[in-house]
């Protein structure tokens, strides 16, 4: 087989694979999305205990299954890539390699359970398939609004941590244990579910005191989900206002030079200096 | 009857069915108002059971009475309307449908319970009725609002679902049986009810290791609230800023041509040109 | 006693009771609200089964002792004002008239537990003397950014509540009473509780099918928690610009005409038309 | 020892102690924040019931090594630094006190338990070392943002406290106590869970007609919970249009006085006049 046409092939097939614009890439990538999902209902059907008494040669052919067509997919992958190791070391290539393993390693090791969080990876590989719809462009605006407002978010979260744990060691000395505040941690991860407004219930104040106390913390945290939300959104107003211009214009066009998008006040032309038109 | 006096009286009709201009047109609209709200009222009645027992036959015919009613309205718009099957097939026209259908069916079937869901798709009939107030300008903004920031809402709520699926398998590998974490489908289902801050209580974690992760992860619902907030206040005041113009305007009138809304800073009419009263 | 003494008898009780300018009128302030705030507390602690067992007696003098206290102000309110009729019809005139009433009527009626709600009124009084403070204009901000978007929230709150009704039915019919679904108004109930991310957990799906549902609906309610938060913050927002002028604006100064506050981007005056400094 | 070498000594402790510009003080910082990382874990461990009966001994070793070190530390601080008594009484002079007086008097009085909650405040040193870090400068935005909010927030946060008083009471009327509304206390103490969206559940309305109140209270409070949001946000928004210019510019640099920053329509360069590179 000459070099050249097994270049040829080789990059048709990274056609296939790694883009979207052709028919058959979009078919692969339809495909891929199927099986990938799949993959995520085998694994969490299997840990159904009824479900996975009854059909679990099912679950166990299956996963097979879709291990090996993995297997193949990342070979093909290696293959048809210019820079492999560029590929296999990318956050995709690790996940891609994360698909497969687990499946081979129960064979080494037993103990399918200890590697169903990692099947459930596999999940990230979504990203990539949507990666090429069109709601990246989206999503490149609210990561960079995210990244914009991190270092804020980050003074605000180590704010809420350091006011959980004081008043979680508050909360235990008030309480004690009559209302299952055993001991500090337990205290600070009831602060947490409070302050952040789920309120399991697991543990709640029953002393009039640990009520009076709690009372505030909820209406403090009441007062201080505002400051993310205010963050994010003050962050994301600007990034959007750097596409649009927050200045008054009107419609008049100068007499002399054409110019447009004149102040609503202008009186002159900022362009050539000449009277505008009334 | 002469066509044209036939056709009069179907303008007329459709006049008050359709439009809340008139007089009639308005009562018409109060009516059916009342009608709608005294049949969802109905099938809540009807679901207690110890009123069902002993009212069942004032509701068995009260809803007959107002199926018959809204069958007789239904035809009359088909009547009345000028093209009858664009109506049938819009959304209001297949919604009135579903209003009459069910009361029919359970003749044909029996089981009332399994229509209940189906009558309670009445209440949708009452946004048609209150198109007509002055809120529906409004409401017009939302939509668009949310109708704009749906891809970014979209990427948002695809990449909690993962979330969720991701932390729901570590969950239950983490707590295992103990907390209530039997298998994935329902450590999903916690980890929405946690992230979403709704937190029933009725699975909690109750290993230190399970505890501390469920921290992490309301602290992280804690943060990422903050998005779609941030999202809709941000395209919602762009939505607004289109409208409405941000210059500071003062209360002058021009002595001249009575021109009103001059920026707060202008000395000269921006209208005639003429000096402006200080 | 002349009529001109009295009067200015009249008028300068007139300003300890109303007007907070005076020492007297501060001082008199400042009573009246520790006596609203003692009052309230009593309300409180009268609740308590084991305080009112024990102290019957004292709660008895003291509410007897404070509501002597309001009518005797009541009297003077009413005595001092010029339009006496325009006072006993406005709203604080309706709250202070409710602050003494309900403990006359348990002479007549008996049963103070029955006014216990009426006499928490009381603590509304609270708000005619912050309203003297500088809080005010925040407030007076608050409201009016409230009542701009109250049409929106009027939209908002009625799609909700259209939501949870028709979201309720169908968690009726899916959990049946093994969650504690037993009717329509009850699921309607735990609509409401769940969408408002509140989450008693008195009531909670327990079948897949419910779990899976609910889960969709946190997830909505999660979405649409944004809305109104979006839509305040857009209306204040406006609001705060009306006052502010959001133009680039540098600090230039005019040599012909002495008028500041040009664009940052302005040759020539807007006010006189002559070239700006560089 | 001569004053001028002894100065000198002790100017060199203080950038150690103080500052963070040398390698020394780095270090030095470093070393700190892992001590009192240490023993804000240690307290943590000490409440934990089994782990205190297990390594008592370790425990007292452990915190009386950590005090003698805070002690030394903050003997040095007061004598390196210039006005000592400014030190002492500053907000952290106080708090670096109360890091070591917690376990001297111990000695005195016994009872430790008695002294975790003050052994916690030791926490906030660690904001002293990340004051140093570049996020101090997110952090004074957010608490400038929060000061300017300030009485808008507590107008706010009063209404929602007399929101709750109210419909406290009725609640306790109308629930009595079957739903664990004994008293007006607790019934407020409910209403501040279920208005801050947190719903422990464990006091839960049981009768229609409280769950008929409960359910305009957490719509309410689904309504109010988007003032606070709204009220940061616009003030960090105005915050942020403080600092930065919302004027569109583009990357021209101006040939002749290499002036950048020009506005997106500008023709003439603002600066020296000259025509800028179209």
């Amino acid at each position: 087989m000459p070099e050249e046409h097994r270049s040829s092939w080789r990059s048709k097939l990274h056609e296939i694979i790694y883009e979207a614009d052709t028919r058959a890439g979009k078919l692969f990538d339809l495909v891929l999305l199927f099986v990938i999902i799949l993959s995520i209902v085998l694994v969490m059907l299997e840990s159904v205990k009824s479900l996975n008494a009854q059909y679990f040669e099912w679950f166990y052919k299956a996963e097979w299954i879709i291990t090996i067509a993995f297997t193949i997919e990342y070979v093909l992958r290696i293959i048809t890539v210019k820079r492999p190791k560029h590929y296999i070391f990318s956050f995709y290539g690790i996940v891609d390699l994360l698909s497969t393993i687990p499946t081979y390693l129960t064979l080494l090791v037993g103990g399918q359970n200890l590697f169903l969080a990692v099947r459930a990876l596999r999940l990230l590989r979504v990203f990539r398939i949507l990666k090429i719809t069109r709601y990246i462009g989206e999503s490149n605006k609210l990561v960079r609004a995210l990244k914009d407002s991190r270092p804020k978010i980050m003074v605000f979260l180590f704010t809420v941590l350091v006011l959980c744990i004081i008043m979680g060691t508050v909360m235990h000395l008030v309480e004690g244990e009559q209302g299952g505040f055993d001991n500090i941690p337990i205290s600070i991860y009831w602060c947490i579910v409070t302050l952040t407004t789920v309120g399991f219930g697991d543990i709640h104040p029953v002393t009039p005191a640990g009520q009076a106390i709690a009372s505030v913390i909820m209406i403090l945290g009441y007062g201080i989900i505002a400051v993310p939300t205010g963050i994010v959104s003050a962050e994301y107003t600007r990034d959007m206002k750097n596409n649009t211009i927050p200045v008054p214009i009107n419609s008049q066009v100068c007499r002399v030079c054409n110019e447009s998008k004149h102040m609503d006040d202008a009186k002159y032309c900022h362009n050539c200096g000449s009277k505008l038109n009334e």
